[in-house]
């Protein structure tokens, strides 16, 4: 591996640690604030616990030499001090994606989770979940033996629509089935109070830091600065502007207003969409992808508020939507000759949609296997009484300096 | 183009990118919270839409072949994936540059434009003011034939005091004067309350943002990574911290205490001001020019003042201002063998201040005569009431958690 | 030096400088909002100032040639469009590392101190303390001639546990006792109120922050992109990820809640103890140095609390408390050939110990000496009044936005 290729992989690497500050940002700004420190913690520790939990057999089960392509069987616990610097780096990269992988979920449930109850589905995400189901796409990308049995087949999902965000999507979507809707999310009663973001300012900047991040997310997925490089980063840009502008301009078109966390997501959605697909299509095709891929997301969003499933920051039609969206485009708009995989477009169309239904069916249905008995013992939930006090309060211990100074104390003073 | 030089604009064009994250923490802090969901989406908005713009004409009339070095004709809506790396990338830097351009308006109108208002803004900047007058001055830098007729007279202009921080100014300018001041920025009653920022911290960490991203914008700029970067970029720093020091004491002189906003737009200025000349001038000059840039803006803030226009952020001192300082100081202190125009020094002055008229005449011209007729047709502002309700509920029908549980509701309960 | 290596430590720059924005959002959010104005503008402030500083004579005085191993006597304001690229980049990189050492004391002291005192306190550190404790270690990196005395001992310290961050916390710790702690931080009353801190998320975005920022602090002192980078990278992940999960474990175990303050200084103290040995630890080593890194900020801030020492964001536990031991732990796991002192395990041990004694009794007894000094004249305490106003309104007559519309004038209507 040439300086050059190292220097360009740490650097995306740095890009997609971005990307949790972005998560961070956006997942704190759209809940509400009593539960924002919760919020935010969750997002640190899930990356510092998937981090440990990835080195000591994530990253081995994910890129160890392949046991016939279903999982790999070394590189557990790689002392780094000792390996090739080419493993290193690329280690780095991908630590930083599963922490990517894991903290979607977090959004998805806030607001009603214990903390320990999230390290648990961050250590299952982590540890089993993604990196199980990502060699059967990416097996042999850090150089062991071996090849992933849909990659044998011709699956192609270039720097993860599926492989992470589906990925993290569906585990998502497990998870709140089994932990439901916060409190008086989907009331009956006419006058009950919506639930209102914090800080959609916050969530606004969260998205920019993602969309920056996602330069790192795409971008460096080529494993080195090729030639390649540039097209696939314009690509990015184009596919999450146009995947905003969709979003926004079709909540416009119902509302007469713009719906700024549709615009949000969005930019994400475009972004999803094209990840699968970046390296291997024209900048036409691109805003093609993007621009379904926001229109996705707003149609996503419809269906699970009609199924009443409560996703607290819409991550499942960002992540899950836009991934399936954009590993289908992969076979729908990807130049074949890039792709390389020897089928007929039909063929390839074919298979992409293969790797969705599996991912969708080992994702979903692990998941919730994993997720139920893990909530019959630990309890996901926190109290009716925590959730309404929020959870800064109940697992923390903490409240915003803010809250502390009621206008009740302020105005009538301080009882006791 | 070698692979490093790849990188390098890779790099700084990620740099770029997060000003844009930058100006949405400086202008969402420097704002009222009643509009800071608003100020946020406006942000994400214009850089989606200047980069689609840019992508389909906004390019090619900047850096397309040109004709007489008037404007670029070729280069529109290119499919990126069968162009050659090197046009790719310069694309993908530039069009980092062309949002930034754009963003400046949208922090001086903050707080009483409608969004389809600042839409229409976005796209007058993005594909008609910015290229166009870019031409001028930086045509041929992406491989094309021609130059720009400027260019040509020896006008010399880095990386945008001028061509992106001046002509982001006077289009703001321009929109100002049209859309007017904010209600009660100018009131006569002494008892009226002024105009208070929501979030300094944040506005800081904007500052920051827009720092660290400047070293991309300035050292980019090189587009290689050429032995000339490092000076590049330690004059940048030089001249954004004494900018700062300087406005901060200037203000602190006459005030008696550090003027938080001076303060940030002295940076700001100083930033503004090394750019034009940061690789021709020595690291005293560029103290000295930062120096003077950050006095700049607090001169200016005060003659807006004084002429009752109403720039709600401060960044028609910083970009206009500190913009042609910029470039006056480019031919006062730049070294001449690295200007490389073969001018003499008083010719070189002279070209510069030619520059800074005709980009004064044609941007703040063509702007107020464009937004003039579009504000005739699509209304830029939005209604008294609407601006007392705060853009947040009238534009996009939300308001800050926060502002829902309003003290009389806490103290009063809530009625019906 | 080569074009790699160059655009390595450009790239690590930056990432150090994103640091300044870590801190910002750490303090601010770990501090009570009538303060945060204050606090933000102290951490550009110092930034701008040390970098004037250490552009005037810092830089000489800790790489100049060495008069005797005790400090540096040339480089001294040095113009740098003259002077090489490699000693350019290295400036732009280790004003970056300055800016960090001041800023850790602004944390410290928060809440309390006068604006001006606080520019004197940068001063001091910026321009004496830190260049010149620097020099003893790190003399002869930027090329001049001669060697720091106690690296000719065998101390090594490679990216700063020590010469960073010890001599930040030694200096803050004597700052601190000067100053006094804040009212009401520890009154015996039982119902006094405790300090709240405004915004833990912005606290936890600021530690993200910091950590990215950390793969350029630790990475990039190679000051070459060689194949070492990668798993020094590797190391400093672990490192940070392992001490939040020790130290959150460890107040878990306490409290039985997670604390989450403890939490985002154990991932702080992780990586201030992999500072000083990264590049030559196992990957094992690592996470047991961050995971004592972690502990230590955990008993360290319980000996403070004791001690009745208010440092307002935990800044001395992390920075001085996790730096003596990464310090020793470079003598403890370092790998002794990377070492490459010649020394025997324990004369390495020996010789790392005597650095911590070293730069504590230096940094802390001359900090004391002159912060005495310099607060007799200056008064570095705010009033009481101002104190309990808070230093948004007293330094800057800024008040937040929300401060402004109190509950009492919403309620009862405006006065007057």
């Amino acid at each position: 591996m040439k300086g050059i290729d190292i220097l360009w992989v740490v650097f995306a690497s740095v890009l997609v640690f971005l990307m949790q500050a972005g998560f961070l940002c956006l997942e704190g700004g759209m809940t509400r604030s009593k539960n924002s420190i919760n919020v935010a913690i969750k997002n640190l520790a899930d990356f510092c616990l998937s981090t440990l939990v990835f080195w000591c057999f994530g990253f081995g089960l994910m890129f160890g030499v392949s046991y016939q392509g279903w999982l790999g069987v070394d590189l557990f616990a790689l002392d780094f001090a000792s390996a090739p610097p080419a493993l290193t780096v690329f280690f780095l990269f991908q630590v930083m994606f599963c922490g990517a992988a894991v903290t979607i979920l977090s959004g998805i449930v806030a607001e009603r989770m214990k903390f320990g109850g999230y390290l648990f589905v961050s250590f299952v995400v982590a540890g089993i979940l993604y990196p199980i189901a990502g060699h059967w796409t990416w097996a042999g990308l850090g150089g062991s033996s071996g090849s992933g049995w849909l990659a044998d087949l011709g699956f192609v999902d270039f720097a993860g629509s599926t492989v992470v965000h589906s990925v993290g999507g569906w585990a998502g979507l497990a998870l709140v089935l089994i932990v439901g809707p916060r409190l008086g999310r989907f009331g009956h009663e006419s006058g009950r109070r919506a639930i209102t973001p914090s800080n959609m300012p916050t969530a606004t900047l969260g998205a920019l830091l993602l969309f920056i991040g996602w330069l790192g997310f795409n971008g460096g997925s080529t494993l080195a600065l090729d030639d390649t490089v540039p097209a696939i980063l314009v690509n990015t840009v184009i596919g999450g502007c146009i995947g905003a502008i969709s979003a926004g301009g079709l909540s416009y078109a119902v509302n007469q207003r713009l719906d700024v966390d549709q615009f949000i997501n969005g930019a994400l959605g475009g972004l999803v969409a094209i990840t699968a697909n970046c390296f291997a299509v024209s900048t036409g095709s691109a805003a093609l992808i993007g621009l379904v891929g926001g229109m996705i997301v707003v149609f996503f969003s419809r269906i699970l508020e009609t199924l009443k499933i409560d996703d607290a920051v819409g991550a499942i039609p960002v992540h899950l939507g836009a991934g399936m969206w954009g590993t289908l485009a992969t076979g729908l708009y990807g130049d074949l000759d890039k792709l390389g995989t020897g089928l007929s477009r039909f063929e390839q169309i074919a298979v992409q949609g293969l790797g969705v239904l599996v991912y969708g069916v080992w994702t979903f249905g692990l998941a919730f296997v994993i997720f139920y008995t893990g909530n019959s013992v630990l309890r996901f939930r926190v109290s009716e009484e925590a959730e309404i006090a929020g959870l800064n309060i109940s697992e923390h211990g903490l409240q915003h300096e803010s809250e502390l100074q009621s206008p009740t104390e302020l105005v009538l003073g301080k009882v006791g």
